[in-house]
């Protein structure tokens, strides 16, 4: 493909305790596959220079199993205290931990710091929860996970949310779906930078189904009249897992 | 779902420098949200207890472009030569690391002698051509990455390599095609452990397009005679990226 001066160049990833660990490694390794063929450089900021881990600090809705012992920790490359210049893109994950304020508070913070010096914002899943806090989506389209719908999206009425679409671009602020929704929605971003063809390449690189209509939505939200009905594809196998889980 | 005193309780995955990020967190994120409901966990073992990089090292197919500086890092929990006990699951990905025998050769000795002691064996893409050193696929069905498919699988023809599967099982071992095969694959192996309707919720929180059908294959290898067509899917978008990438 051919580069040109004004593609993206410098992606920087916010992340903060509780992650979603498949909201940033769907993304990232379509772009780790594409920095092959281009000069992309990446850097991961997190609260300090600490491994930041995809298990949630304590929060009320989680009630951890006993010996439960399953999360991953990254390394970051920045802290929020010492930043990168020059970010082009700005990628905030979503993930239990925006489950709680004071938790992501930080974040949210940093997001309405960096926005106006970045090229693009894109968020994944709940990550859209931190941008509507920072006020950045006021008056935009944006959507989120559709399974925590409901409440991510009420505390923010002045956000156009969408219940149904994949993902969502206005202006220069992308916002995905739920977790795997990131991957469709950056392999979008990759072809409007380098070109259709080569984010599809990239896709069967990864060998990854990727439907490339931002409409097509098979875990849309349903409307709240529709949401109680038996047959909604939203009800949780266990009662547990409505408490426990980021609602993925 | 009923818990069983049978079900897999510990699941270990092994890295070495170059593994592939998705192939990785695809997995696992599908394994970290089963953990919100069963008391589950997880090794991450490497060579050390230093960060493990998705950057590989040094290797005569990459050509790095200038300025690349994408990859991330992950902390693990134990190295090759201190390892947790019990293991139920044992985890292989592959990636570009898996180009340079020098570099996996630490990892298939570790495979070839946990092997015996564990429930279940699960590589993901490459991860295949570990096991396959190793040894434990000689007389078995099994897949792999389908863009180095010929590559992988030609020193190994005492395994029964299947060019259109997205996922094998013969006996405890599963073997899973591509990068994001592996997804499909541990949401199967999820349905395995706790029934096919939880795996399905978990692909919904995961907003995942799960293909529950392992034999449903977009991406298969061609048979060799059909691979130099013109209208192969497998072409690359440019010569780069043939020399470049682990075939993804």
């Amino acid at each position: 493909m051919a580069g040109n001066s004004t593609e993206p160049k410098h992606y920087a990833i916010l992340l903060f305790e509780g992650f979603q660990a498949l909201d940033v490694f769907g993304p990232l390794d379509a772009l780790n596959i594409t920095s092959l063929d281009n000069g992309i450089k990446l850097s991961i900021i997190a609260p300090t220079l600490n491994p930041v881990s995809t298990k949630p600090p304590p929060l009320p809705i989680v009630n951890l199993k006993p010996g439960w012992g399953f999360s991953e920790s990254v390394v970051p490359t920045h802290s929020y205290d010492d930043l990168p210049t020059d970010i082009d893109v700005l990628i905030v994950p979503g993930g239990l931990g925006t489950s709680h304020c004071a938790n992501i508070e930080p974040t949210v913070k940093l997001a309405r710091k960096l926005y106006p010096e970045v090229k693009y914002l894109f968020s994944i899943c709940t990550g859209s929860k931190v941008l509507a806090e920072a006020g950045l989506l006021d008056g935009k389209k944006a959507t989120t996970n559709k399974r925590r719908y409901e409440e991510t999206t009420r505390p923010y009425p002045q956000v156009q949310w969408q219940r149904s679409a994949r993902w969502v671009i206005d202006g220069n602020i992308w916002t995905s779906s739920g977790i795997s929704a990131g991957t469709d929605a950056m392999l979008a971003f990759i072809g409007m930078v380098y070109g259709r063809e080569y984010a599809q390449a990239i896709a069967k690189r990864m060998e990854y189904r990727w439907v490339e209509d931002p409409t097509d939505d098979p875990f849309a939200a349903p409307e709240p009249s529709s949401t109680r009905g038996p047959e909604s594809a939203y009800a949780s196998p266990t009662s547990h897992v409505d408490l426990g889980s980021e609602g993925k």
